[in-house]
């Protein structure tokens, strides 16, 4: 039986996304046969992680900066906003470089069995950035999900409103869906083949 | 992308064992995202338990004393020791409530894959607590792999080795191999039909 402080590291760990009480012990045991060796990194790495790292105020990102590197960054077109669910997609966008201008993070969907409501996402501070009038068009890059497109269609909805008072226009648009790159036509699914052929294009 | 700080969490955290560069990120920023309440008490565990924790220099089990709880427990049986591979595996006898004696860790099985031969494993101190005359039976309590019972012949054959020189005699034994409870017949494997048929008993 592990001991009291094995057991309190095993609690810690077991709260960690994805790990059960199982995984948990796995874990705290590869850490503990070579703890002077991988216990002071970890901790070096975490304590430093929580004194450094900020939620930007503006896009929502993580960064050691406020505003963020990306949000700071003049090189970087302002007028263009990516809407995105969370940090972890902006890591996404920012791996595949496909993406120049700046990002909002929601910081999730709307999802009623998870009690996260319309106040629950960032979507006031993304009005607010419309309304300061230097964006040009919104990026809607949420989840071909079902609670992504909800999400999606209350915020273009939320832009049309706060659109009609103010005066000018900011363009709304959304992700492609279709074949992934390097999906097999008879793996894909029935939605993801309407879609694509849907929004088939001139060759 | 991530920051430097941030990287440098996820390749801490990628460090763990089943715990690829995918889900290091996704640990990251789940305690990054709640880094005010998950940080510090991870932190202090991990820091609590590289104080705390030693190996039992008798056993080789992980505990907060030295020798462990378990090898300092005078109700325990110190004559009947059981011989397993890992930490993990003293922590699953526990917790089978089934065995009063002592443990003896041998850190592992025999492996010309992994590199670790009969000097990498702690067989000396086994032979020594048999030669110090207080041990009257040896469970080897090994997996029913290959690795595990090739290891278990090899500690046996040394154990019949030191008890030739030596004048007294131990009993080796070794776990029954044979159906898990609550295991069905027509799911086992050959080799477990094979041991549970070979090791019949009288009903």
């Amino acid at each position: 039986m592990a001991t009291s402080t094995i057991e309190r590291l095993i609690a810690e760990l077991a709260k960690l996304p994805g790990v059960g009480p199982r995984s948990a012990r796995r874990l705290a045991l590869n850490l503990l046969l070579q703890r002077e060796k991988r216990i002071p990194t970890l901790v070096a790495a975490l304590s430093t992680a929580l004194e450094q790292v900020k939620t930007c105020t503006s896009c929502g990102a993580l960064d050691e900066s406020d505003p963020c590197t990306i949000c700071s960054d003049s090189t970087r077109d302002a007028a263009l906003v990516c809407v995105v669910e969370d940090v972890a997609d902006v890591w996404a966008m920012e791996r595949s470089r496909a993406f120049r201008g700046r990002y909002h993070v929601l910081g999730g969907t709307l999802s009623a069995i998870d009690g996260r409501g319309p106040d629950n996402l960032r979507i006031p501070p993304l009005l607010s950035r419309v309304a300061n009038g230097e964006v040009r068009e919104i990026i809607l890059a949420l989840s071909a999900t079902v609670a992504g497109q909800t999400t999606a269609h209350y915020v273009a909805e939320r832009l049309a409103d706060s659109q009609a008072h103010a005066g000018h226009a900011v363009t709304v648009t959304r992700l492609a869906h279709g074949l992934p790159m390097g999906g097999e036509l008879d793996y894909m699914d029935d939605g993801t083949l309407s879609a694509a052929l849907n929004a088939r294009l001139a060759y």
